[in-house]
């Protein structure tokens, strides 16, 4: 049976890279039953909404979700990404955001894990004295040990299915409540897992070794703000925010999990079939994980790192590159 | 008259770079009358006490503080940190945390501004339920209007002095809160600073700025635990950590300012004379700076730039490299 699956084109270069990821999925044999969703920022534009609680409810009865990208310059910043991106992590419990990082080159080959459902995205604070020389704004970070353990713990499975490896990335020795919450849960969940070898690092010392030795990482989990910044930053360091693929998951299939690339709606080269559609074909692989498609997605993603070998200006390659979008596609189907 | 210098030695490798930054203060005809105070874990270990009163209260009458770096392994991490150097910084309101980079070789000039005194620094939150299945752990950033205004402030005044150009970096998509504070006071500010340029960036786009293009910075401007982290990822970017200086300052003169590299006290290679000097001697700088020795702070960076190049292994040099600590310090002080 073909899995149901909504997509979300979105703004700018969304569409594109999304179709060229329904394209090599397809090519990699999985069948999935697609139904388009308009949401982002030109339905705000011509609307005023967002992503409407009927539609939500809609979402709900998908397998997952795949999305391209969100966000035009003509909308005030914060809009879609809270009202759409964010609502979407909160309102369909996908507390996990997965985002792996490989670049053989460099050695690297991380996941990194981060808790995607609370700490500061919880949206906590206010304003004392608005607008006055006198005025103070909190902003706060909620963290529950329900919602760090189930992440915590996600991170640990992961690791035990990859090098035995896991990084706790938070900042201790400063935030010392919720460090304090998170190095606690890490701990005790560690107990459970003998055979995974653990380690902490601050995230001030992680953003150094991300730069000078990121092959040290497996598995890497951390808060949602953290989060955040290590993985912008892990694409940086490993090929580029062109490659960067996540998911925001369910893990316990309560509702449907969302995948996205990591990188925006670029609407300065929308429409001219220059976006790299990479970091969305990685993003339906991981769906197809959770689709239990496991062997198509490793399929998938072998096929991409071979492409992404051939567009590396300084590597060797024989023959043309494929530069166009939907070219970049096509060589990934071929490869299947 | 000689100006009056508090040293803090501080742990492991902390006394070592010291005194090779007093040695090149020295060496380009800067007096300084220094009285040194034993802080930092050793003192710790002994006594129990880290930063007491009395000795804050001594402190307040220098002109200006050097420390090299403190911490040891056998005390818990945190107690220094938040008991000698937070102290400090939130005691004698050194409000702004200045951190140069350069690296010419890949067009670096660039200053970050960080916050010094509040956001999730100000230690604001607690726990629920601790230790049970539905603990919660909050953790609050604080913003003042007046805190976060004479750092953006202090920031304009010193893109003014320099390229013209200032980048505010947070989060404002989602620290909606203490985001727009930041956005509002720096618009705000800006409006007197005709002839300053600026930018936004969000702090995971800065990450990658970082990395890919950091040559696009001139100053920066950025709260707390962001500048915690930008500042760590600046090093990484240009030349390492080991030439990463710091000046914790009271641009009010209200109080004594302190400067140290932002490198740890590296226990491991302490008394070894592995640990470079460099960054020490730079924020020995950066003190003469405030001490109204701008020509011998500038000789001194001219100086050490020049040793930077010696050491670096990839690049060209006649003649032996220093390699110790003190010949690294005797390098910069010969060309002095
Ligand atoms: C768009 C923004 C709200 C989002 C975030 O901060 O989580 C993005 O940066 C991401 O990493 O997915
Ligand atoms: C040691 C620690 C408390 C400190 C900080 O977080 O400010 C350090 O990382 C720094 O950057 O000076």
């Amino acid at each position: 049976m073909a899995h149901q699956v909504a997509v979300i084109g979105g703004d700018g270069i969304g569409p594109e890279v999304v179709a060229e990821a329904l394209k090599v999925v397809a090519a990699a044999g999985v069948e999935l039953a697609t139904t388009d969703f308009e949401l982002g920022g030109a339905r705000y534009l011509r609307d005023g909404t967002v992503l409407p609680d009927e539609v939500l409810d809609e979402l709900r009865a998908f397998d997952a979700i795949l999305l391209g990208a969100v966000g035009t310059p003509e909308v005030p910043p914060g809009v879609i990404e809270r009202g759409l991106l964010l609502k979407m992590r909160f309102a369909l419990d996908q507390y996990v955001n997965q985002r792996p990082f490989t670049e053989p080159a460099k050695g690297i080959d991380m996941v990194v894990i981060r808790e995607n459902t609370e700490g500061t995205y919880a949206g906590e604070g206010g304003f004392l004295r608005h607008g006055t020389p006198h005025e103070v704004a909190t902003q706060g970070s909620v963290n529950t040990r329900m919602g760090v353990e189930r992440c915590v713990r996600y991170a640990f499975d992961l690791a035990q299915q990859r090098r035995g490896h896991l990084t706790l990335v938070h900042k201790t020795n400063v935030l010392t409540y919720a460090g304090d919450l998170w190095q606690r849960t890490f701990d005790e969940v560690a107990a459970e897992f003998p055979d995974v070898e653990t380690a902490y690092n601050h995230v001030d010392a992680a953003c150094i070794y991300f730069v000078q030795d990121p092959g040290r990482y497996d598995v890497i989990v951390t808060d949602n703000l953290f989060g955040d910044i290590l993985t912008d930053l892990g694409g940086a360091v490993s090929g580029g925010i062109g490659l960067a693929s996540s998911g925001n998951l369910n893990p316990d299939r309560t509702s449907p999990s969302m995948f996205e690339p990591v990188h925006g709606s670029a609407p300065d080269i929308a429409g001219q079939k220059k976006a790299n559609p990479l970091a969305a074909i990685l993003s339906a692989a991981l769906m197809l994980d959770l689709l239990d498609e496991g062997a198509a997605a490793d399929r998938i993603r072998t096929a991409c790192a071979a492409v992404a070998a051939q567009l590396d200006p300084s590597g060797a390659s024989d023959g043309p590159r494929p530069t166009t979008t939907p070219e970049i596609g096509d060589a990934v189907a071929d490869l299947l």
